[in-house]
C-alpha cells in the first residue's frame, strides 16, 4: 500500500493543522488525537473517527480500523509530523468531533477557573475519572479539547461528563451543591456535608479570586507539614478530589 | 549599562549550554536554573550562584544580586535564549552547583525508580518537600537536577534532602524503614506501621518491576471509584504521601 499523502501542502494536512489552535477547533467542532493508545480507548468508549492519518508499518491502527470499518488515510512520515498537534508524534493522528458539553449534574463536580496550563487540565481531567467525577470547565481555563489537554488526559476524556459555564457558582448552587473554595493556605480541612460537592480550583500563579472564595459556602486547605506549602496545582485538586471521596 | 555579553559564542553561553545535558551537568556538578521565582527561593535557601546572566531591565535581579554581593552579567536577550534551557526563558539565567547527593535517612521517603518524566519528577519532588518527605533517585529515573525538573519543583529542590541509590530497598530497610510498593490495581488500601515508609513509585509506562513488588515489606493502591482506573504518576506518589501522612 502506498502512501496516499506525500505533501504537506495536501489540504487534508491543512485541515488537520487549523485543529491545533483553540479558533480552528471552536469554527470546525473537531479536534485531534494522537497515538495507538488513545486512539484505542476512544474507540471503545465509542468515538467515531472524523479522519485516520497513520504512518508506514503502523499495524494496530490498521487492525483497529479494519475491525471498525474505517479507512484510515496513510501518509508519509513528515506528513504525519506536520498533521499533528505534539513534537514527536506517534501514528495515529486522528480527526474526532469535539462532543458537545453536558450540562452540570447533581454530583461531585470539579471545577476549573482560569486553569491554564493543558498538563494540568489534562492531568486534573485524568484524576476526576479515576475518582468518578464530573469537571466543569469556566473563566479563562485553557479548552479541554485541546490535542495537548487530551494527551495528559490520556483517555480520561471519553470516561466523565465535560461541561462548561459562565457562572459556574451559580449553577452549582442552583443544583443543590455544596461549593467549596480550594485556597493555598489558612482555609478549612477537607470535609463535605450530605450533598455533592462543587470543588473551584482556581489559576497556577494567583488562585481564585476574592469574589469566587467570598461567593462559597466554604474552603479548603490540604493540611501540609513540610517546609514549603506549595503544590502543583493539578496535584492539589487531584488529592482534594481523593480526600473528599473518602469522607 | 551596557550589555556585557552580546554574542551567542562568547565561552560563558557555552559553558550555560553544556549543562542542557544531563553528561554536561555530571562533568562539571552544575546546573542551570531559570526565571526570578526559583532564583530568588535558591538565594533564601542559601544558594550561592557561579553565575548570573541577566536581560536588560530584569530589576528583581539587580537588586536580589546587589543585596548579596553578587555580580550579574548583562546579556542581550538572544543570548539570554541560547544560555537557558528552556524555549521561553526568563531572567535570570542562573548556573549553581548541584549539592551533593544526602544519604537515605530514618524518615519517610519517597523513592523514584525508573521515573523518567521531567515533570513529574519535579512535581513529586514539590510535593515530597510540601508533606516534609525525602525523595531517593534511582533505576533509570531521570536526573533530579536537569532545569526542567528544577522548574517543575518550584523551588522544592532546596526544602529537602535529595538522595540517590542503586539499591534503595536495601538501603531504606537497612535504616528501618517499611518498603510498600505502589501498584496500580490489587494492592492494599494506604497503611502504615509503627516505621518510617520507604514508598516506590514505578515507571510512568511500566509501573514497577515484579522484583521490587516481590521485595517490598507491602503493597499500596490509591482507592478509585470513577470508570478508568489511571492516575498521572505524580499524581499518584502525591495522593499516596498524603494519604500515609494522615494515618
Amino acid at each position: 500500500m502506498d502512501p496516499a499523502i506525500t505533501s504537506s501542502s495536501n489540504p487534508v494536512v491543512k485541515r488537520f493543522r487549523k485543529l491545533h489552535r483553540a479558533r480552528g477547533r471552536r469554527e470546525t467542532g473537531f479536534t485531534l488525537l494522537e497515538g495507538p493508545t488513545l486512539f484505542a480507548l476512544a474507540a471503545d468508549a465509542g468515538v467515531i473517527p472524523e479522519a485516520v492519518l497513520m504512518g508506514e508499518s503502523d499495524e494496530a491502527t490498521q487492525v483497529l480500523c479494519a475491525e471498525r470499518g474505517w479507512e484510515p488515510v496513510l501518509v508519509l512520515a513528515d506528513v504525519l509530523g506536520r498533521a499533528a498537534e505534539s513534537i514527536h508524534p506517534q501514528s495515529p493522528v486522528v480527526m474526532i468531533a469535539i462532543p458537545p458539553p453536558s450540562p452540570m449534574r447533581t454530583r461531585d463536580t470539579l471545577i476549573l477557573r482560569d486553569v491554564s496550563d493543558p498538563g494540568n487540565v489534562g492531568t486534573m481531567i485524568r484524576s476526576a475519572a479515576a475518582f468518578g467525577w464530573d469537571v466543569c470547565i469556566s473563566g479563562a481555563s485553557v479548552d479541554p479539547w485541546s490535542p495537548k489537554v487530551i494527551r495528559a488526559g490520556a483517555g480520561a476524556h471519553f470516561a466523565l461528563q465535560i461541561s462548561s459555564s459562565h457562572d459556574p457558582i451559580s449553577d452549582a448552587r442552583n443544583l443543590g451543591l455544596e461549593t467549596v473554595a480550594t485556597i493555598v493556605s489558612d482555609g478549612l480541612d477537607p470535609a463535605r456535608g450530605e450533598q455533592p460537592v462543587a470543588l473551584l480550583i482556581g489559576s497556577e500563579n494567583s488562585g481564585l479570586s476574592p469574589e469566587d472564595i467570598g461567593r462559597a459556602d466554604r474552603t479548603l486547605t490540604l493540611p501540609m507539614s513540610g517546609e514549603t506549602e506549595s503544590l502543583n496545582a493539578a496535584v492539589a485538586a487531584s488529592i482534594a478530589m481523593y480526600a473528599l471521596g473518602r469522607l
